[in-house]
């Protein structure tokens, strides 16, 4: 395997190890404009409308992997936003124990790229005899689950190569958004901000190549953040760990002073996600004890919060808080990306696993 | 600090390091008898029957830390044996954000050892405002969580002076199960056995001993199950992290073929939960994937799954699958604590951490 073992702020040059990789991450802003217009838009628009007419009393998410963080994210937009309650499904009471639950009044959003994982297509076959209203959110209109759902949204992010999620992601967080902002009367107007703001996060990525290298010899790591960045958390070190192998977990920072608070010291770098707003304020009691407790902190998020961090990015200002997830994660990727090729991996093709996993 | 440098098969003597720990591991079985009869059993009925009258159409949980991983097991028994939809609250969404769903018909439970978490108080107050019947399990009946809920259920474990919750956790989810079958008519009577087989596990310690002193070196750790055990593979991890500060991280074997797989080698344990039934079958595809990895499997489990790994404890037969949970932690509670113990830590004052973590 050819592997670079210096960390450089260009990009992978076609054929090298993350080439893929780095072409789907710098190709988001694009995805994220044909998403909000033209038929990506209107398709948004009429699942929104099905949405708003089934009222739904609650929403129950089902997804796994990356989709998982998707789902999550829409999970508290549904909760703050629409002010109704929501949960992640646990796939295996549908399928493994045969669970029949009454989902009259109930939407249920499926989250996956492929759209191909078999018990997702099951939990969603299940959940529309059962009396939901389904709605699939996946890169692939010709897929199993596109079909099984009532309702289907192509998040349009195009073929996706790399084994690592990244332009899929970012797409299903803005499908969602834009489904459930129209869906209650919100003109979603907010996100067209987003693909201008997305390129200048990108252009910090000679910034996030330095953290790259100085985080090079980690080999566990923590990801932190609460509310709506929580989601960002949870994928950046999903990211981490299937490109760069080493052992990342991340914690709500609520749930972190419970207990793996423990486990942090200066060997564990700490990746603390915190955006302007009421999930990054939440935060603000958690810095000082990570600080105390000698982590490294790199913060991705408000310039003041990366001040008085080790290291971060800053994210631009004026994005209202429920859509920076969608620009916090893109220095993630980046960083997921840089820190494979400076341990020699490739983090195309990351060793175990394939582009769609079938689970039942 | 003093700490012994190598494992020993004797539970830690007075005043060691990891005696409380230790002491109250060993205690469960009676703290399960005395939840089973006297007052403790007359307080779950009560609150079963409360449950049973109001015939919620869903179910919320909130919890943190140890807790969660009680609230996630609940989830699974309102999924599979009440048919109904469950989720795991994000507390933040009510404090934080300030969000106000309608919870009308919605049964909301709160877990909390101490019942002291200003942000889990806080929820519960929320929620009843908004018409949920609220039921808090808390090992202290004068806690303020204990009174903001509506129905109060104390799990009777008795003081617990350790930081790392054991018997309070194998309590709540006994306290959980009972609630819930007995508000769906269920006799409960299936528990009675609970006691006199945890005996057993218990008793299989020096295999336990000789478990940690195998991993003694390791820095990261995997656990794995899926169904009603992942749960004990959360709280497994949670512990390791707590006592160990080993970098430990679970997975529901269908998520870990999704990506964190990647990580897996022959450094890297794997503890997996399979015990007899639906989620355990549900474990046939990933052990063969782990192996194939290089992992070193320890297996908590049916004799047929311990046999296909590299060392494991065996589980005892014929306890209904949902009731297996409050079994397989104990070997895994005391990994936790040798494990420390091998490596020179105190598992009754990890670093860092507090008995009462107060999170707004």
């Amino acid at each position: 395997m050819t592997s670079t073992t210096t960390t450089s702020a260009a990009p992978p040059a076609p054929g090298a190890p993350g080439h893929l990789m780095a072409a789907e991450i710098a190709e988001q802003p694009q995805v994220w404009r044909r998403l909000l217009s033209g038929p990506g838009a209107e398709q948004v628009a009429a699942a929104a409308e099905r949405v708003r007419r089934a009222a739904p009393r609650f929403a129950l998410l089902v997804a796994r992997g990356t989709s998982d963080h998707a789902a999550l994210y829409a999970k508290y937009l549904v909760e703050i936003t629409h002010q109704l309650p929501a949960g992640l499904a646990s796939p295996s009471t549908m399928t493994a124990y045969g669970a029949r639950p009454d989902l009259r009044g109930v939407l249920v959003v499926a989250v996956s790229q492929s759209g191909g994982s078999p018990d997702l297509v099951r939990s969603t076959e299940v959940a529309r005899e059962q009396g939901a209203l389904t709605l699939a959110v996946t890169n692939d209109p010709g897929s199993d689950l596109a079909g099984a759902a009532e309702v289907h949204v192509d998040v349009h992010a195009g073929a996706e190569l790399a084994v690592a999620a990244t332009k899929s992601y970012t797409a299903q967080l803005l499908a969602l958004h834009q489904v459930l902002a129209l869906a209650r009367g919100d003109d979603g107007r907010a996100a067209a901000a987003l693909p201008d703001l997305g390129e200048a996060v990108l252009a910090q990525e000679p910034r996030v190549v330095d953290i790259a290298a100085r985080y090079r010899f980690a080999s566990r790591l923590v990801t932190t953040a609460r509310g709506y960045s929580y989601p960002t958390a949870r994928e950046a070190a999903l990211k981490l760990m299937e490109t760069s192998y080493l052992s990342a977990q991340a914690f709500s920072g609520a749930d972190l002073l419970h207990g793996p608070l423990a486990m942090v010291d200066a060997q564990v770098p700490v990746i603390a996600v915190v955006a302007a707003g009421r999930g990054g304020a939440a935060m603000a009691s958690v810095l000082p004890r990570l600080l105390q407790a000698r982590a490294d902190v790199c913060t991705i998020g408000t310039p003041e919060a990366v001040a008085a961090s080790t290291t971060g990015v800053v994210l631009p200002a004026g994005v209202p808080e429920q859509l920076s997830p969608l620009l916090e994660v893109l220095p993630l990727q980046q960083l997921a990306l840089h820190l494979a090729v400076a341990r020699g991996e490739d983090p195309d093709a990351p060793r175990g696993l394939r582009k769609v996993t079938e689970t039942t």
